[in-house]
């Protein structure tokens, strides 16, 4: 499977990465984590050039790694800083450094050359740092193929038969109108409803609302959710009512690291934060994920447009991302300074 | 593998069927079997032609089944009766029916184009139906193909090795004969004994016996076998003595549905026959089963002949049958109204 | 992958072989091993040439194996001696049989043609059966293929860093100097080390020594560690101290066989003999064994030089056996009368 290399991914939450050496496979390629002592984070490849031992399965000596069969030592940077069995260190004696950016409670790695890295491409989702705010976050492996999370991400309409009874009400009825548009590399699904049935988490806003749905999706697999209501025919909150962040980072060619988080104005207490991750996440394990599964596994790991589905309204968000992801690609491939396949 | 398609298999015993949503596979095709609330058995595709769902994940509105995750609609003819997010319905929003039909305690199923499917083609086992016989039926799933069970059924042979104590009670001596052949599409194994030690099913009829077994299959991989049997030098019993049927329907490529029926003559109490059934199974499962599994690991998927193998006489039936499946997948492959692989 | 065949095999220890079927799988090829009455012991193909059920499915008459489906017997040449179907029987019902000896407290096999079996091209292992010295054996499979094994047995290096506290009591000091050098087929690394610590198994001569390791390396995968010591400036004791002998034959592409022996000076009871193996086995199987597995996974069944490694002096060894075995396995392909792949 081709994926985008050049591009910023979340790869671990900034409490998955500790002192102990954690292997996370990212783009099917095995990167090794761990902070240094001052509290920074290096992400390399978990893969010594000599034998080809995991480093993960070494030990650290400060902020260097030794792999645990033949001793080489590996700085952050992937350097080899001591070779015990030679005076003279060979060139190729490295490993890959991956860039790495703690931000907005993610830990951010870049799969592409390094010297194009910039921080400035990491998604902007500052609403999460914005005053009053509060964010939880969360975790767990999806063994499917990472757009057929997408797909389920940019689609409201399984809401009503999938999450019946948990996430959705039912039927919202009144009007409603979907908006699904590109702007730069970006992707957005906007529905629009007035005289609704609230969705459950507004519910006590009593009666009709209209309300507003904002996804967006970024390259990097990053998706908010906005989600703005207000009693029929009065103007949408300023505030931001709900927030959500979904990630879907590739891990293999058929499993994906799913990350997400809740942001909230902070009118609540963290304990109820922490039940809303929590009741969230028990809805995706128990609602999306068998299903999906079900779905990767009749899919055999074929590509959707070959399988010639059947499309309907909902589709044309995760349609859209396909043609972006196929164009950004493309541009990966023809650049001669990128490297789709780092070794 | 290539598969007959134009031909009726057993997909079910009827008590397998029922309001819920079930899924079999067979001949690599997932198959959504469930009755309808008429008692009727609808058998379609359990794909759904959107995004892949399992149909057997959703529900069951009356008799028609709602994809769980975007609510599309589909009756037992396979056509879309509902799509909640589009007006218009686009012809390809369906999926595969299969016609079905109960008969002999079977329910069978016809994998090829349903213009074509003639229940008049169903084998007849209309034995089955004969006053006076009772029948009970089983089932168990074979890890192994099914082509592997075939040459197993169409072979006497084996008996004496694999099942003394069990099935056989050893050489049964005296004199015999078998011939092999072919009428129409079916093959038949017949052997005659004279003089013989009696199987120990027919113990009781005490001293020698002149007794006769007939092993017929028919295309869609149904087998019946007949024992008659009378003391030495008395003509054979016009009462049917035992009848079983065994049939063999491929699920993938290296899985076989194994269904089964025991009929008698009603002279027995129905607990007998529920015994006779439970213990040819456990025979089958103890026996034949770690057998066969271990010969399809052997194999590792290739065809028998490719193997080269060593012939003796009991293979003549399975090598008669290779000869008219071969003939008869030949033709299906030259029909240009005959699909293969139905998609 | 291509394997080495006309050379003697350790297929077993002569425990493990006894009067019951026992099946083992080297070079990818399935062996029926036995014990005769009268003690010796047969290896045949464990596949009846009939239907392909594993003989080791059937049963025992004397010395002659029952094929446990059709009852076809074969005797420890390989030769259908009963054929209870066929009066005449044709010259393709048998089955392979393989030249087993047993020596030096080993079952050794040849995979190549029998005709050009030798035992005297056995690798000399008297030293096992020198006066006074006693062997202890044992077992273990690898989940890895044999070649990273035997890069692991000629690599002295790996010691200080993967067996820290266990075989090494780390970096021996002292001067060191290894040579690596190929003699007929056979490959040898030498390590002499002056003024060194001691190894932990020699810690009671106390103070600094001088001790020698010769590795040895035999076609068949076959290795024997020779380890002497004295007091620094002492010539080396004419005593043996250890020997060791560790061999990886090749059970599958990816899976080896790992026997290995420890040879001592009788001067020691029993029981510590018995508790040594332990020990090394238990440093094996928890040091060792997860390097090689996790080894064995990154390198996703490529050959090492494919990988292009980083090189180090401590690879000397593996790379040299790697150009041995080349020559090896070319100069049996080019063999009108091998055949390396028997089926």
């Amino acid at each position: 499977m081709v994926f985008q290399h050049y591009v910023w991914y979340v790869a671990a939450l900034p409490e998955q990465v500790d002192r102990q050496l954690r292997r996370r496979v990212i783009l099917n390629e095995p990167v090794l984590l761990y902070r240094t002592e001052a509290g920074g984070i290096v992400g390399i490849k978990d893969r010594c050039p000599h034998r080809f031992a995991p480093l993960s399965r070494g030990k650290l000596h400060g902020d260097v790694v030794e792999c645990g069969y033949h001793g080489l030592r590996f700085d952050g940077t992937g350097r080899c800083v001591l070779n015990p069995h030679h005076s003279a260190n060979h060139p190729k004696n490295r490993v890959l450094s991956f860039p790495i950016k703690e931000r907005y409670g993610f830990v951010w790695i870049w799969m592409g050359d390094p010297e194009l890295a910039n921080t400035d491409d990491i998604p902007d989702l500052s609403y999460m740092e914005a005053p009053g705010i509060r964010n939880v976050y969360g975790y767990m492996k999806g063994d499917y193929r990472y757009d057929i999370l997408i797909d389920n991400l940019l689609d409201l309409t399984h809401a009503d038969y999938l999450h019946v009874g948990s996430f959705s009400g039912g039927a919202a009825g009144g009007r409603s109108e979907t908006k699904t548009f590109e702007k730069g590399n970006d992707v957005f699904v906007v529905l629009n409803q007035w005289d609704a049935a609230p969705a459950p988490t507004i519910a006590h806003l009593g009666g009709k609302v209209d309300q507003r749905f904002v996804i967006h999706w970024h390259p990097g697999q990053v998706i908010t959710f906005e989600h703005k209501a207000a009693p029929a025919g009065q103007p949408l909150l300023d505030g931001r009512g709900f927030c959500f962040a979904h990630v879907a980072t590739p891990e293999t060619d058929g499993t994906t690291h799913y990350f997400m988080s809740i942001g909230r104005d902070a009118n609540e207490d963290p304990e109820t934060d922490k039940q809303a991750m929590i009741g969230m996440s028990a809805v995706i394990r128990t609602e999306d994920g068998p299903m999906l599964d079900a779905i990767d596994e009749e899919m055999g790991g074929k590509d959707l447009m070959a399988m010639r589905p059947v499309i309907l309204p909902g589709d044309a968000g995760g349609l859209l991302v396909r043609s972006v992801m196929q164009r950004l690609i493309r541009a990966e491939s023809r650049n001669p300074d990128s490297d789709t396949s780092p070794s």
